[in-house]
């Protein structure tokens, strides 16, 4: 079951208690791809400019699941940069720099050969934006969306329309009281439900998530992790390897329902896990040196911590 | 397995933003008794003072398994108060104020047919008394301590003491980081293994659980709670599910290791599950009408959500 995500793909420099990285690959495609590549093939749709390092496209070529050819390198453009700082407990950042360049300009365009793309993420950007790139698809079986506290505050409109639209949100809890009103992440959760997604996720960092299904609900803790050296990236390889593991799945049983609490609950699973890695480097290092029998091992450690029956 | 627990019998006052009340039964050993006496017969080692409300006995009375015979009833003496106030969210509250009472007179006595006790709890006092209260157990199968900020600033010796005398320890996150130095959970977890303990159990309030132990760690989310009128106890009645469940098993089954990870793990579902209720009122109030079923029932429900394999 073919899996397409759309987003960005960035430089980031990014400056925290453990270190400091300038010019790095980032960017929530990179992030999700690579991590969904470990569970299946996943298609990037997204653009840069000219002045997107080789190294960064050797980066992304050692993930050897993701399919580049959607990836528009644009001539006489500015890649997407962004600068961050983490303060000293690592939960809280601060944005340096935002220098959009391409992200100003039209959206990529998805080829026609990847409009048959059935597992669909759309990582966070213009509500209207997401919209655009959504209609590509003829046939979905499964849609989801990232967004954030800038859409919610500046095109409720917009994500409202886009919300009716997804089968799955995935969310910080912060904005998710933001778009709610709820301070209950729960209650919130339950609140966007009524605005049309079938399922949301709503990302807690260190303390997990939780998930509220129309037909129930479910949370995870997040893999204890002594070591953390740089948290950015962990929401879209938790997204990713999420979607990863969905993809997967349904293509070796397609009598399986991709949007089932059973099976996304295994799949945050995944997610979890997978994101647990990525903050364990800056950029994608750990990743790119993740084998896949590390990512099992993992899996089923996490998977024991919580087997109580 | 006879079960035992050492700590407060009190009369709180809490106000909220979901409501107030004054005068109502609260204290650890109240807490903890109510919530391990769905699980097995506890024993309660507290002390009150002849002010103690006979609708207060009644209260405890309701609960069926817990023997009240270690309770104290001291005359002249006046009964441990409290009185604390939530923030908006919940999830910070002040003191404002503690009349001690008679926690500054000698602590209870244990009655000698409660001195071949084998799971013993020591609820938060001074490490000191925790320790005097422990002398009188000649052989336990499992002993666990809860403490708290004013010791580990005041008794750190004692509670070093304590530390060495103990298999597990139970504390808030934000006391295990002042304990070691340690932002991060884990790590400090890890540390204060190094202490004596052979598991350490970090709570994190509507975040859940960390667990790390001298063969492994684990992890639970709270349960999802939409509804929370007073977290007050909940600390102790997570405690009090944990350490029923474990009393109530090794009972049944005396080849069960009560200090394994895996029956811990199990443990701790267990009385996360029991918090659950308990915040959904003032007091003991949902604990008195909480059914059987009802507990078995979310059981379940939280095992379903963390079933990812």
């Amino acid at each position: 079951m073919s899996l397409i995500v759309t987003g960005t793909v960035g430089i980031d420099s990014i400056f925290a208690p453990t270190g400091r990285v300038e010019g790095v690959l980032g960017g929530s495609c990179t992030y999700f791809s690579a991590a969904a590549s470990f569970h299946d093939k996943v298609r990037m749709i997204a653009v840069v400019g000219d002045d997107f390092p080789q190294e960064h496209f050797l980066t992304l070529a050692k993930f050897r699941g993701i399919d580049t050819s959607g990836l528009e390198v644009r001539t006489g453009s500015k890649t997407f940069r962004w600068g961050g700082k983490y303060h000293e407990n690592m939960d809280k950042r601060d944005t340096l720099f935002t220098e959009l360049g391409v992200l100003l300009e039209a959206p990529p365009k998805v080829p026609d050969n990847f409009k048959d793309s059935r597992f669909v993420f759309l990582a966070n950007t213009h509500p209207a934006v997401q919209m655009q790139l959504l209609s590509n698809f003829s046939r979905p079986s499964l849609v989801v969306a990232d967004t954030m506290d800038l859409w919610i505050n500046t095109a409720r409109e917009e994500l409202g329309r886009l919300l009716s639209s997804i089968d799955g949100l995935v969310l910080n809890y912060d904005e998710a009281e933001l778009l709610t009103g709820k301070r209950n992440t729960v209650a919130a959760a339950r609140h966007i439900l009524q605005m049309g997604p079938k399922f949301v996720v709503v990302k807690k960092g260190e303390h997990g998530c939780l998930f509220v299904h129309r037909d129930g609900m479910g949370a995870l803790p997040a893999f204890p992790a002594e070591v953390v050296i740089d948290p950015t990236g962990a929401g879209d390889t938790f997204a990713g390897g999420m979607m990863g593991f969905l993809a997967a799945h349904c293509a070796k049983d397609p009598t399986a329902n991709p949007k089932s609490l059973e099976l996304i609950l295994r799949a945050l699973a995944h997610g979890t896990v997978m994101a647990s890695f990525n903050i364990e480097s800056f950029s994608l290092d750990r990743l790119a040196r993740l084998q896949p029998d590390e990512l099992r091992g993992r899996f089923d450690e996490f998977a024991r911590m919580m087997r109580i029956q």
